[in-house]
C-alpha cells in the first residue's frame, strides 16, 4: 500500500472547520524565571472547532499530575468535544483543590463564551509549578482569544507561539491525503523543550513499554483533523502514533507531571466514517489515516528533540537484535540517558566504551558484551560504519569515526545479536547550556516550583 | 553499645602486617584523554599483607564487566589472598580473551616476585576502555612497586595517588578499636569521580537493591585490617557496608564496568577470631568490627562524591515514610539522579517543582501528592526547614530555602507519609564543568573507549 501524504502550509487550522487564535494576558507576571519570554509575548491559545468533534488524549503517567490532567483525561474518554483552552507560564501542578477548580473555570469561561458545554472544553497548563494561576489575566486572556478566533495560519501560528516556554521555535505542521476521494487533513502544534521524556497513556495509568523518568517543561500536542472518525478508533490511532513518536524521545529523562497530547476529528471531510471494529473492508482508510497521524506525529516528535533545552545534536539510537522486546526498550533508553554517551555526543565523540557500560548497567536482562555490534550511519541511512563487531574494536580509525559523530544528525545502531526485537529513542546531547538553563535564578523567587 | 573508633593516621598500611607502594610505568603512555594525568604520575599500586588474609570483594553487577573483574571474584570467594594489584589509566575492559589474559599476568607477576601463589592475587583496573593493556610497562611497574613495598604511611599514600583518574585528590582513612582487649585497625583508599553510581554485589549477580544505572571512571577501593575473622563473615559485613556507602552514592547516575572492593583481613591483631555462625556470645565484637568497616566504607564512599567531576555541592536525599523499601530506593534514586533536580543544585535553587516531578515518574508504585512533605536540613541535622508540607507550600519564604539550597553540603528530606521504609542517596550536583569534563577530546584517539 503506497500513502500519498502532502505537506501543506499551516497546522491546526489546516482542515476545515477549526479557528485558533494565541493571545497575551501576562500569566507570567509573577516572574524572569524558566521559560518566560521578556516583553508580551503570547501565553494563552484557544483551538476550536466548528462542530462537534471525536476526541482522543493522551496524558502524562507521572504520579504527580496536573489539574488541567485532572480534569481533561475524563473529557477526552469516548466524548465529543469543542475547544481546547491552553496556557504556557504557569503548569497549574501542585496547586490541590484550587488549582482543580482554576482549571474548570478556564474550560468554563470558554464554555460560555463559545456556548458550548463546558465537559466539551478541555485544557492544558505549562511553565511554573506551585503557583496558582492567574484566574483574572487567563479570563481576561479567553475573551480576547474567543474575540479573534479565526481559521487563518497566521492564528494557528500565534496559538503555537502560545503555548512556547523554553522552546526557541514554534513548531507546526500540516498534512493532507485522501480517504475514500475526499481530501482529509491533519494539523498540529506542539512545544516542549526540557523535562523530556514523555511516557503517556490514555489513562493515566503506565503501560510497561513507557519510561520511569521522563519529560518536562512539559510537551504539549494539539492534533485537529477533519476526518470522519469514531472515537474508540480515533483513541487507538493516536495511542499507536504516540507510543512511535512522542513516548519515543528524551532529552533530559525527565518526565513531566504537564505532558498533554489532545487530538479532535470534526469529520466536515465527510470521508466514509472510520470504526476500526466494524468497517474491515475500510481498513486501507484506516491504515492511510494512522500512517498519517504517525508521521504527524513522529514530525512534531522530532522538533521537540531539536530544539531541547541546549540540544546541539539529534541522536537516532537502534537497537536491534534483543532477545525481548523489555530488553530492547531498557537498552535504548540506558544509551540515550546515559549523562556520559549524552556529553560525548556534545563533543562529537565516537565513545563506544561508554555505550557498552550504559548496556552493561541497563535493566536488559540479556547483554552479551562479545557479541555486541556497534556502527554509525547518516540518519535513516543503511550503509553502516562499524565502530565494534562481536564487543570488539573494527578496523575503523578514530578520524572516520568521529566525522560520523561530528554531524549534526546521525543514527546510533546497536544490534545485542542475540533475538529479533528493536526499540527506537529518539535523543539529543547534554551540553554546558543545558546545565547554564536549568540551574536555576535564585534571584527569582517565580523559579521556585519552574 | 558505644563503640569508640578513633581515627589514627595513614591509610592501607595502618593495620598491622600491611605492606603498599605506588609507582609510574607509563600506563597511559597511549594518550592524553581524560583521566590521564600529564607527567609522571603514578600509575601502579601495590598492596600486601605479609600473612595470608581472609579475602572479601564486592563488585559490579554490570553486565559488561571488565577482565579484572571477571579474573578477582573468584578468588575473592571464600579463599585466603596475599595481594592486590591495581592499575590507573587503562581499564582492561571491553579487551576479550587477551585482556583475561593479561589480568592473569598481573597476578602472575606480582606471585613469582612475592613468592605467593598466583591465586593470591587479586587485581583491579580503571581508566580507558577497549584499550589492550601495555603489558610490558605493567611488568616493569610491578617490579617497581615489589621492590619497595613498605608499611609507611607515605607508600600507601603513593598508592593511593597510583589509582586516581579524574580525581583530584587521592582518598584515604584509617580507624582504630578495641576487640576482646585487642587493638584492631581499618584501613582504605578509594578512587572515583565520574561514572559513578555503584551497584555491587559479591557474586555479580544483580541485587533487587541495586540501581540499574551507576557508576564510571569506575570506584575502586581497597581496604585492610589486622582483624581476626573468618572468611565467610567477612563478606557478609563487607556486603553489608557497601550496601550502605558505595551502593548509595551516585555522581552521574552510570554504572561503571570495573566497580571494585576489595577487603584483606591478615588477624595478625590476635582478636578472638570473629565468626558471625558460631559465635554469639561474641555478636558485641562483630557488631564493633561492623560499625568500623560501615564507618570507613561511608566515609570513603562519601569522599567520592565530593570529589565528583565537577561536583560543587554534597546532598543526602532523605526519603522516608514510603509504603514499601522499593518505593523509598526508587523516589530517592529518582531525585538524586534527575537532571533537572540536580542542575537546580547547582544554581543554589531550592526547586521543589523539579523534586515532586522526579517522585511522580520514579518507579515507586505508592506517591500521593496531598501527603509529601519536602524540607531542608544542615547535614545530619534534625531541625527541618519545609519547603512543602502536604503537598503544598509552606509559609517559608524562598530567601529562607535559598539560605540552605546555597549551602556546600545540606540534606534534603522527603516524607511521603505513606508507610514506613526509608531510603537515603548520597549525590552530587550536575555542572557545567561536569560536561565540560565528559564531553570527550576529538583530538585524542586515546579517548576512543574512556
Amino acid at each position: 500500500m503506497k500513502i500519498i501524504l502532502k505537506p501543506i502550509a499551516g497546522s491546526v487550522t489546516a482542515p476545515r472547520g477549526f479557528l485558533a487564535s494565541g493571545v497575551f494576558c501576562d500569566i507570567k507576571r509573577l516572574g524572569t524565571g524558566k521559560g518566560s519570554n521578556k516583553g508580551k509575548k503570547r501565553d494563552l491559545a484557544l483551538i476550536f472547532s466548528e462542530v462537534p468533534a471525536a476526541v482522543a488524549g493522551m496524558f502524562t503517567t507521572s504520579r504527580v499530575c496536573a489539574a488541567p490532567v485532572k480534569v481533561s483525561l475524563p473529557r477526552a474518554r469516548g466524548n465529543r468535544a469543542r475547544a481546547i483552552v491552553v496556557n504556557s507560564g504557569n503548569a497549574n501542578a501542585c496547586t490541590g483543590i484550587r488549582g482543580l477548580r482554576d482549571a474548570r473555570e478556564m474550560a468554563a469561561v470558554v464554555a460560555k463564551i463559545c456556548r458550548v458545554p463546558a465537559e466539551s472544553v478541555l485544557m492544558a497548563s505549562t511553565g511554573r509549578i506551585g503557583v496558582h494561576l492567574p484566574m483574572a489575566n487567563v479570563r481576561k486572556g479567553i475573551q480576547a482569544a474567543t474575540a479573534i478566533l479565526n481559521n487563518s495560519p497566521e492564528n494557528a501560528h500565534h496559538a503555537a507561539e502560545a503555548i512556547m516556554t523554553s522552546d526557541t521555535r514554534p513548531k507546526e505542521i500540516a498534512v493532507e491525503f485522501e480517504l475514500g476521494g475526499q481530501t482529509v487533513r491533519i494539523g498540529g502544534i506542539c512545544k516542549g523543550a526540557g523535562m523530556i521524556q514523555p511516557g503517556m497513556s490514555p489513562t493515566g495509568a503506565r503501560p510497561a513499554s513507557v519510561p520511569s523518568g521522563g519529560l518536562h517543561a512539559t510537551m504539549l500536542c494539539f492534533l485537529t483533523s477533519d476526518a470522519a472518525i469514531e472515537s474508540r478508533t480515533l483513541q487507538s490511532a493516536l495511542t499507536g502514533a504516540v507510543a512511535n513518536s512522542f513516548n519515543r524521545i528524551t532529552v533530559d529523562g525527565d518526565m513531566s507531571t504537564n505532558d498533554t497530547v489532545i487530538l479532535l476529528a470534526n469529520g466536515i471531510a465527510k470521508n466514509p466514517r472510520l470504526v476500526a471494529a466494524k468497517n474491515r473492508s475500510r481498513s486501507g482508510d484506516l491504515a492511510t489515516f494512522q500512517a498519517a497521524l504517525n508521521h504527524v506525529c513522529l514530525e512534531l516528535a522530532k522538533m521537540i528533540v531539536r530544539d531541547g533545552e541546549g540540544v546541539t545534536r539529534f541522536v537516532t539510537v537502534r537497537v536491534s537484535g534483543a532477545k525481548t522486546a523489555a530488553d530492547a526498550e531498557a537498552a535504548a533508553r540506558a544509551v540515550a540517558n546515559s549523562s556520559l554517551v549524552k556529553t560525548s555526543w556534545f563533543g562529537g565523540d565516537p565513545n563506544w566504551g561508554r555505550i557498552l557500560g550504559a548496556l552493561g548497567y541497563s535493566d536488559a536482562v540479556h547483554i552479551v558484551e562479545e557479541k555486541i555490534d556497534v556502527a554509525y550511519s547518516v540518519p535513516g541511512g543503511s550503509k553502516l560504519l562499524y565502530a565494534l563487531k562481536k564487543g570488539q574494536p573494527t578496523a575503523a580509525t578514530f578520524d572516520i569515526l568521529c566525522k560520523t559523530a561530528a554531524l549534526k544528525e546521525f543514527d546510533l545502531h546497536i544490534n545485542l545479536n542475540l533475538g529479533k526485537a528493536k526499540a527506537v529513542i529518539y535523543a539529543g546531547d547534554l551540553t554546558e547550556e543545558y546545565v547554564e538553563f536549568n540551574k536555576g535564578d535564585v534571584s527569582d523567587p517565580a523559579s521556585l516550583g519552574g
